[in-house]
């Protein structure tokens, strides 16, 4: 050993002891390396994998709800795993939830069109979520229609469509939203400027004297209780709402006012070549006179003007959003050139020309300063910072991060892709939040995406920007959908339920009058209607057989009676197209008409567990006039099938015994570890019992009628009591391994 | 310094040596470390993140497509980074790509209900490739909708539905396919015995001579010649189909022979609580007289066992599965003691008792052995390695592998969940492949998973099966899925095209007669009918407008003019319902009845690229009776109206040279870089000039209407020539683009 090597020693001590305190263990180093070779990945791939990977049992920090134009339905997503959590139909029906399936779902679509169409489809850009004080509480999300002209509203607990209204007044509808800032009112636009008279009109001559534009303010109300079934339903209440008539304007994207700026919406809009930002301040309007218009209160524009409620502001073509600083002091034209307005003059605008009557001032006035930021800038987002906000540049590929205080360009990204629409988590209301920001990707370009024909999904791109370099680390897919805006808050803001208090509407709230508990299925006829009252437990629905006649109207009214964790059931009737989905302690109703007649077996077509048989049933369908093909003969039971009716009963006898001693075992092992000391726990217990208890009947009528010898009814309630028995036992079984988890762990997530 | 330190100071060296060629920098192991800690990974996070991420522009190995229960909507992945690529509609509509909106893909689906009806979910959970010689082609694929007794065929060259057939016989279907091992036939069975003469029957006198169940050989097709657009569609022929006629069987899953035991069919049926395998051999079908049910071809019992291709072979009940081994010489029965089945022994089978005719022979028999695997075994996946095989036990939570040949079990992997069905990639052909097994969870418990209210996603795991001892390396949560089986291929073997020829019908392959070019849009009216024949470019939808009165059947026939990668334009009229999705080259048509007079805008619903301005018209629907306030008005432009569109014109006459002067750069370039030495270049710059050759006319009349002093036309058709500039521009640009890739790349993908 020479006195040269000692560097290279303690160079080796350093970088050893590094390794030894890093946690990396060298046997795991080596395969890790032969992997990333393999893969060909760098070492900022394997940094961008450990920063989103996400293992089982944990859990994202975001949940995110995006715009998803034309597919008509939300994608909710985990931020920084981007996976998809779940896709939710809002105004296009999904089978898989049964959401324009069964009737209650139907009825609000239905509710929320003026002609008692179910669009199949939408075009929603841009959600909000529903705020307290400028911030998201986590209960509600809307989405506009910019297809159909519809509004939505989604319950955060479950995660469902609760409200759909279709604009009375608008033909042409923007597709984004925004909301007051106690969510006082839900803001929608309309888009392309039509009639409101239902005729139409000669585009050049008539078009300032007939064609408008307008801005709705739909009044909300979130009720302080809950609805019978344990839910919060908020709702948005026509008859309190109000239209503000505008000349016809072409109306883009807009934003609400919040802080100091509560009051304000401003919104872009052009005009023969002009564009404009709108702003309006609400609370004049509220109180003026409305005129009747399609039944729906109008607020004039002259009546508008002479409140001072609105005004035009004239600026340079081509922005393509406006957005509120989360301090609420200043809303940003995003252009090329971005246009940073000070909310605080609006109230002292000098005004020149009108256009339609409304008053315009140019955009100068207002201006705390601006920021030259990149070639076609299409949005823009906020940080946490003070005054740091992003932009994105689709000319340029790249994102800017710059500060609207400040005016400066702080750093940029280049990217491989256009980016569109942007987000930070949080970021549109009054507490942005975190290191990240979501960039749209419109375009699946075969050098970066495998080709799966012409074509192809949008992507949502994950970007870290903790630190001073931001990094693009993750690319998104996102099918069936065309990408606009997200919206997205902390995953603990938002409460979601597990199960539904028994016979619950899910989309009213209320307790349904179809409600059936087990033991009281019934069929009632009243001439050639028909209402089935059923229930769906693992692994039966009850009633098993169904007759109609041909040209029945007949309705299942189907309850779903689990209470355990995510136990939903489907149920089809075979080639009938009748479908729904039945979450637990749900009922819903299928209406149909018996227009086939002959044999169709029905289902559950949701897999439902450990105690999985197919559950099944059948619907005979009498043809009409069809008496037989003997006439009308009394089939009774030959000699041979009563004795197999006994066997099988028998059989069912030792089954229910040994059923029974699983139950008895369960229940032992609760009451020794004190289950009724974890509420969670007792609840499930109580459920169990309550089922038991119910199922008496069905253990009186087996035993009466194994006396009586009537072997076949014997076996079917003895099958009905096993069923029971087999629910009681499986709850119980759940009860006891989650009271195992808590004794564990006491009780940590 | 001691001696004690030298072998401190040697492990050190070696560690240091050991980073120093490990590719991992220090600095970035650093913030690895930090990351790994603040995300609360461990080593085996670390190595199963790098296992499945995927960088920007990277490519999956493998594509899987899932069967997702009652969405009735194909899932197509990627492995192993489990992103979702695509979602398309099968059973159900899907506005995205307009599946089920535009009148050729409802003709479509309705030729597929045998009474018209269009459905909105099916049912379909195991799908099957089209195969040569026992492995996958890469060119279709098939699914059974067992809610409403369909079976779909889709194109794997564009990712698209191309038929739809109901079933003329069974009301209850098994939601699997298999194919044979040339994709002679695809096979479908009935599941619930049903009539098939549209009478009831009583369930229990009744049952074994009115309930019927049966096996369907729908012929397929594969024609070795392209279609005029250039595709390849095969068709299932139903005049050459036919279904064998069964006793009333409850059928399960099926499978069918390759290799040696090429034309057998295996499946799994219950009946009056026994369980059975079905074993039909059908080229001994083939040649038999068929009898007529429903103008269908059936197969009777009678004769098919008069031929010696059916016979029903006893098992002990509970088995899920029943699978073809890769090599063709077993069927092995899926339960908790797995059943290794000689295919052929079956030729020499000694039979007992018949049920319904057809011989019941025992297992035993047949039985090359038997493997104990656990507990609820629910599905079984064949390796590439000689005789592995891996098995799911529910009731164990546990993966199990295991030897078909020598009978032992190798190794087991203990999961947090309880697996229901596997997939290996290629795992149903004679190719089995690679080191990925997928295993489903259909528990979204909370334990493991966010909450997102009660009803959750289902998941795929991801399981590395390269090594001796395996891994679950990821959760992949599918949303709008009830998950059941997935098949998977190698991605290089499907071949997904990049645009259709221009004008094609993509349901069909053909050429549209609807097919409209650049400067041939019309509107043709015959009385109450109009047909609107329109184009879609960037960012133009022509006409622009167009005029109907109300109670008019409108057709829209519209054609996307692109030839853009990825250039798909949406089409919808505002609260109309009129929806369609336009891929580049493809031809639909949107016909409605234009019940609602008023101005009802329509416009493009995807975003498109760069030059994206809002693609708009109206459409003016005229109140019946109704001849505009002051009766018949013709209104002229005012003196002002004439002097803007000068102006207009005149403007545009500059933005026309500037995009003049952008193509002659490009093609300049283009030249000196012998674009035509690359066919894909050179097609799209063809395609470019094609566009702007058409625009001649555009040209001529622009110029004639100037000289006339016409500035609202001249204006108009200026505007017209200058879309096709703007999109001979943006095409160039793109090949530029790409002919720059090849050049630095020498053409690798």
């Amino acid at each position: 050993m020479n006195f040269k090597s000692i560097p290279i020693i303690l160079t080796g001590v350093i970088l050893a002891l590094f390794v030894l305190f890093s946690g990396v263990s060298i046997g795991q180093q080596t395969h890790l390396d032969n992997v990333k070779q393999a893969r060909n990945l760098d070492d900022d791939d394997v940094l961008a994998a450990i920063k989103t990977f996400m293992p089982r049992g944990g859990r994202d920090e975001y949940f995110a709800f995006a715009g998803t134009g034309n597919s008509g339905t939300m994608v909710v997503y985990g931020m920084p795993s981007m996976r998809i959590y779940k896709y939710v139909g809002v105004f296009t029906p999904e089978p898989w939830q049964g959401y324009g399936f069964d009737d209650e779902s139907v009825l609000m679509l239905k509710k929320g069109s003026l002609d008692n169409r179910v669009y199949g489809y939408g075009d929603m850009r841009y959600p909000a979520f529903s705020e307290t004080g400028g911030k998201y509480n986590g209960k509600y999300l809307f989405y506009s229609d910019g297809a159909n002209s519809r509004i939505a509203l989604l319950g955060l607990d479950d995660f469902e469509t609760k409200q759909v209204l279709m604009h009375p007044l608008f033909i042409s509808t923007h597709p984004g939203v925004a909301v007051t800032e106690n969510t006082e009112y839900v803001i929608q636009t309309s888009q392309y400027p039509t009639t409101w008279d239902f005729r139409t009109a000669d585009m050049e001559a008539e078009y300032d004297s007939k064609f408008k534009s307008g801005i709705t303010f739909w009044k909300f109300e979130d009720p302080d209780h809950a609805t019978e079934s344990g839910h919060h339903i908020g709702r948005m209440i026509k008859d309190e709402s109000f239209t503000l008539e505008l000349p016809p304007l072409t109306m883009k994207y807009f934003d609400t006012g919040r802080k100091s700026s509560h009051g304000w919406v401003v919104g872009l809009a052009d005009k023969d070549g002009k564009s404009y930002v709108y702003a309006v301040n609400y609370p004049k309007l509220e109180g003026l006179t409305k005129k009747t218009v399609n039944l729906t209160s109008v607020v004039t524009t002259s009546d508008a003007v002479a409140a001072g409620a609105v005004m035009l502001i004239e600026i340079p073509s081509g922005a393509k959003k406006v957005k509120t600083t989360p301090d609420g002091k200043y809303f940003i034209v995003a252009n090329d050139e971005a246009l940073v307005m000070d909310y605080a003059k609006l109230a002292n605008a000098a005004t020149g020309n009108a256009i339609g009557g409304i008053p315009v001032a140019t955009y100068d006035q207002f201006l705390d300063g601006s920021v030259k930021l990149g070639n076609q800038v299409h949005d823009i987002a906020f940080d946490y910072r003070s005054g740091v906000a992003y932009a994105s540049a689709f000319g340029d590929k790249k994102i800017i991060r710059w500060n609207y205080d400040s005016k400066d360009v702080e750093s940029e990204l280049a990217l491989s892709f256009p980016p569109s629409e942007l987000m930070t988590p949080q970021g549109l209301s009054a507490e942005p939040h975190s290191n990240y920001l979501i960039a749209v990707d419109k375009e699946g370009q075969y050098k970066n995406f495998v080709n799966i024909g012409p074509v192809r999904p949008n992507f949502q791109h994950l970007i870290d920007i903790s630190g001073d370099n931001m990094k693009d680390i993750y690319t998104m897919s996102v099918p069936q959908a065309n990408l606009y805006g997200s919206v997205s808050v902390l995953r603990t803001t938002i409460k979601p339920i597990i199960r539904y208090a028994l016979g619950t509407n899910t989309r009213t709230g209320e307790i349904s009058p179809f409600k059936t508990v087990a033991g009281q299925e019934k069929i009632d006829r009243e001439g050639n209607r028909v209402h089935v009252f059923g229930t769906m437990i693992r692994s039966h629905i009850t009633p098993e057989i169904v007759e109609v006649n041909e040209g029945d109207v007949v309705t299942f009214h189907l309850t779903n009676l689990e209470r355990a964790e995510d136990e939903t059931h489907g149920f089809t009737v075979g080639t009938y197209g009748i479908h729904g989905s039945f979450e637990p302690g749900k009922t819903a109703s299928l209406t149909f008409t018996a227009d086939r007649s002959g044999v169709f077996p029905y289902y559950c077509t949701e897999f439902c567990s450990a105690l999985h048989l197919e559950m099944e049933g059948i619907l005979m369908v009498k043809p009409k006039g069809f008496k037989g093909e003997k006439g009308e003969v009394e089939l009774t039971l030959t000699p041979e099938q009563l004795v197999g009716y006994k066997k099988n009963y028998e059989d069912k006898l030792v089954v229910i015994q040994q059923t029974q001693d699983v139950i008895n075992s369960v229940v032992t092992w609760l009451k020794e570890n004190n289950y009724q000391d974890y509420s969670y726990v007792e609840a499930l217990v109580n459920d169990a019992f309550d089922q038991l208890a119910l199922a008496k009947t069905a253990e009186e009528n087996h035993l009466k009628y194994a006396e009586e010898g009537k072997w076949k009814d014997a076996f079917l309630w003895a099958e009905q009591y096993w069923q029971y028995q087999v629910k009681t036992a499986d709850v119980g079984l759940r009860a006891q391994t989650l009271l195992k988890e808590k004794l564990e762990t006491k009780g940590a997530e």
